[in-house]
């Protein structure tokens, strides 16, 4: 057994920070890690927290992290950066806006870097929650910046989705623009001090009234703390309804993530053929001299790379 | 050559909406569609906007309009809405939106759904931009509602980028968050007789004049018509500049879309043959049970999938 693993069991906080940057920046020794613990996962839950920038999420998990401790969790924190497409850096907002929470030392918090590969984000996510999992962790609090694919990334490893919105971040059309009405189980909508919450909280239970699922729909303030108890209760009873089949879910999600590594996998045999192979840029050269169109090179190329 | 080329080719209102349709839905005959027009494509430019969801791109494009018409363009605008990750439909919200702008006989606009699929976006993207080139547009205006991967896929097929803020859009940290100081050629604070202006001015130039590119920061108010024309006129003259060397970029854009629709084909031979073979079941019953762990997994069934 990997030291760093006998640490993450031992509940080691510097292994399990370790650990999570291993597989965050896909260091070759995740692999290992992950074959080492994962027979011994399964037990953590998952609430992934969606909505517009400015929405408050941030700030809202912060105040939770306290409540769902007070029902018994043992609480972790990732937050999902997004990643400049020039520097593939990750940006440290989060980590700045989470420090007020420092003084907890019983909750775990991390950003992840969104790596932009395909599937690289539920990837890094996949295998933290796997480490927190055998860490002793029972729920991880996971957190995205800004809408888009990312929710659709971490829709595949969340348990519940708690969509955020507010009246801050422009007109009401542009929450329903962002898609977000289908995807919670819980909709919240956040700084219910400030003007124009009630309305919004309105147009939420109109816009997803329709459905069958009737998720929840609260009002909270991260400011003064208002809502956040029956966050946390909602959290709690939902996840402990009869309702999820998590043997059926955890199946669902490895294929999943089966299906994603393979293409990965393919992806990166595709990438490395093509820029070595003295005939991919002959076809380049005649597409721009437009003597073929892009449907003829790509099946042909496709028809020689693989039978 | 189909009559809907023919149709295109004389510059038929009718014959464009309806090919721009078929390849937006990846129908089968854009296939020959592309085919037919790909040699005479080439002349138009392409100008993506991007920001925060509540920026104003919607009106700030519409207002630009008539301002690169006085500047002798021949407009189009191409919206991309987001895809609801489970019912697949766009949403009108920009179609309403755009209306306003109904009476101008001279532009095209539409809105185009994102697949979801890995490249839809840029894969109908570019073939809706091979379509109004053929039909006498010089410039396209392409608004991507939401920020996150849409950007990139937007950046793929633009020439140039105009990046939108607002004082409106939540605060500054949230703007930096969204990783969008470099990937702009110009930046906008639209909204700029809002409180706040000002302030968020000073850090965009803060933000991006740490880099080599200095690109220029703009601000304009698409209510009241403030600096739009300057806009205009900064888009035109950097895509004069010699320093765009579009053949280049060109074999480039041709290089990607490659690169997308090789890997695409090979997802959908991929999935198919998941979901047919046995083996991929048994798999995945024997992860469930933790015999085996998701890398062992993912390599011995890529192995099996392709020599």
């Amino acid at each position: 057994m990997l030291p760093i693993v006998k640490g993450l069991l031992a509940g080691e906080r510097r292994a399990l920070a370790r650990a999570i940057s291993i597989v965050d920046n896909d260091e070759p020794e995740s692999r290992e890690i992950i074959k080492q613990i994962f027979s011994k996962t399964g037990n953590i839950r998952t609430v992934g927290f969606t909505g517009p920038g400015g929405a408050g999420k941030s700030s809202l998990v912060g105040k939770l992290i306290p409540e769902c401790q007070a029902l018994g969790f043992k609480v972790a924190v990732l937050a999902v950066d997004p990643t400049s497409p020039i520097t593939g850096g990750a940006i440290l907002g989060d980590r700045v806006r989470m420090q007020g929470n420092l003084g907890n030392q019983k909750v775990f918090m991390r950003s992840m870097a969104s790596r932009g590969a395909m599937g690289g984000v539920s990837k890094s996510l996949r295998n933290a929650i796997r480490i927190l999992d055998v860490a002793g962790y029972n729920i991880v609090l996971i957190e995205s910046v800004g809408a888009g694919q990312l929710e659709v990334e971490i829709s595949k490893v969340a348990d519940l989705t708690v969509v955020v919105f507010t009246p801050h971040t422009g007109d009401n059309v542009q929450a329903v623009k962002a898609g977000l009405t289908e995807i919670g189980d819980i909709y919240v909508v956040n700084k219910a001090d400030l003007e124009g919450a009630t309305s919004l909280y309105q147009t939420v239970v109109d816009l997803i009234g329709d459905t069958n699922r009737k998720p929840a729909v609260l009002k909270t303030s991260a400011k003064t703390g208002m809502g956040v108890d029956e966050l946390a209760k909602n959290i709690d009873k939902l996840l402990k309804e009869k309702t999820i089949n998590y043997k059926e879910r955890e199946r669902k999600m490895l294929e999943d993530e089966l299906t994603d590594m393979i293409l990965n996998i393919l992806e990166k045999k595709v990438s490395s053929m093509l820029t070595q192979d003295r005939k991919y840029s002959e076809f380049i050269d005649r597409l721009a001299r437009k003597e073929i169109d892009p449907y003829v090179a790509a099946e042909e190329l496709a028809g020689t790379l693989f039978r």
